[in-house]
């Protein structure tokens, strides 16, 4: 039993990996009555000395609180671990790792069976989790009274943004950071490709390289302001023209640095096409026209 | 003839783009005696009435000051136009955008002529010239001497940056940094192909897509010191084997969002095969050595 001396909501944790275990730190340090359950019990016996109860199963820990929160391998986990699980009256928050799609139809799922469902995207690795100021996050979608009621909650282990009603747009913004973090990620790996055979200070190229990405990572408001207004020429300072010349730059570097462009040409090939289709004067976002399927 | 009645070193540049325009004009405002040659001439008129010199050849421009500067359309337009050029005595400043190779072979060039030699990578569209704060910058490399030497005037029209002797680095740091630059904007791309027909305001995503982006710059470090130790599991809070099975649900919803998956798929290529090869516990370092040719 779970009782709730401190004023703080009582929370029910299901999965204890290392996100798991992280959330359930945060939680039990910031006073919540903590209820942890994991199909391999071992993982909970350190939180349990840190004052967390853990459940025999899943039926005793959904019992044990009435926000019960779900972080486990994958969507057909949550699915099989709550299979048999009463969830009337139950606020059921996933923070497991999913798409748009399996958010949609577990928040289906959740409110056949009576609960209030909320699907979370936890931008953040377990070592920024419950540090203040870590600057990671949590974008949350679905019933936005759940995450009315439970804000101060929700927002222990790390800030909570609620990005809209419909469940899946919690996994529809973080799989779209995640998304572009990842060609950012390629970006890194080519640049350090070109310059590491080379007599350059890696310590001062580094943040060269992570000065020059912050700077412009703003491009991303011109392409939105683009897209709003399907003008895609507007503010552009560097055309289409002017890119597709500076990429064959950029492959022949790559060249005399025997250095594979893979990751490049990709999208090299679509700037390519759109110039081709007579849009000289655009920036890129004509190629999230050519994206589409 | 150009008279120095500033005290400013006078300049001569050839070549009036959009960027050698820009340039002509943060020189002119900040009181150096300017002369300029262009193909076509008509494009020095506005200078002209700025203060400009307008040479009538080549030879005249290159006459008329100790340091000259090119900013032309590719190194065969610089090799091009300076053919029959007198550069005995002169120092020569580069900016015509180039690979490292070419910056290394017109160096060799230049110097068998005569001239000190120094090449530049503009880190800046030219509405960031002559704008003090704009956070735009020139690398340099190449003739440290010529570099000292005229480091007041090299750093009126943006931030002046020397990052070696070897006159290919800047074009080197340039290239690197543009692709670097040129994957992350497929990132965006993507991302914004992800979420465009759905109910999400652009308005709120591109700043929540450019905050994330830059918190995740400074991931370089990591690899910086990945490839300086050798041990690239060094700090891997995200290890291959938990971004590969996060692939999947990039991937996935790519296919939910009727997005194709074409920019991201060759890096992810690239880290099944790194975590097939037996190296789950790093992060994406050893991609670096898979781009190696």
């Amino acid at each position: 039993m779970n009782h709730d001396t401190s004023g703080k909501r009582p929370i029910t944790l299901l999965g204890l990996g290392d996100m798991g275990t992280a959330l359930a730190r945060a939680w039990l340090a910031a006073g919540h009555p903590v209820t942890l359950w994991n199909r391999t019990p071992g993982r909970a016996e350190p939180l349990a000395a840190e004052g967390a109860a853990v459940a025999a199963s899943v039926a005793d820990a959904v019992a044990a609180s009435d926000l019960v929160v779900t972080c486990l391998l994958d969507d057909a986990s949550v699915l099989a671990v709550l299979a048999d699980a009463d969830l009337a009256g139950k606020d059921l928050v996933d923070l497991t790792t999913g798409t748009p799609g399996q958010a949609r139809a577990r928040a289906a799922w959740a409110e056949e069976r009576g609960a209030r469902f909320l699907d979370g995207g936890i931008m953040a690795v377990p070592p920024m989790i419950g540090v203040a100021g870590s600057g990671g996050y949590v974008l949350y979608s679905g019933s936005r009274p759940l995450f009315e009621e439970h804000r101060a909650t929700l927002a222990v282990p790390a800030g909570a943004t609620f990005v809209g009603a419909d469940p899946g747009f919690a996994a529809l913004h973080d799989v779209a950071l995640l998304s572009a973090m990842t060609a950012m990620m390629a970006g890194i790996a080519h640049a350090f490709a070109l310059v590491r055979d080379e007599d350059v200070p890696l310590k001062d190229f580094a943040p060269m390289l992570t000065g020059w990405l912050t700077a412009m990572a703003g491009y991303a408001r011109g392409v939105a302001e683009h897209l709003e207004s399907g003008d895609y020429t507007r503010g552009v300072t560097s055309n289409l023209a002017m890119m597709v010349r500076g990429n064959a730059t950029l492959l022949r570097t790559a060249e005399e640095q025997r250095v594979s462009p893979e990751l490049l040409t990709p999208f090299m090939d679509l700037m390519r096409r759109r110039l081709d289709d007579g849009h000289a004067d655009e920036g890129t976002t004509g190629v999230v026209d050519l994206l589409a399927r």
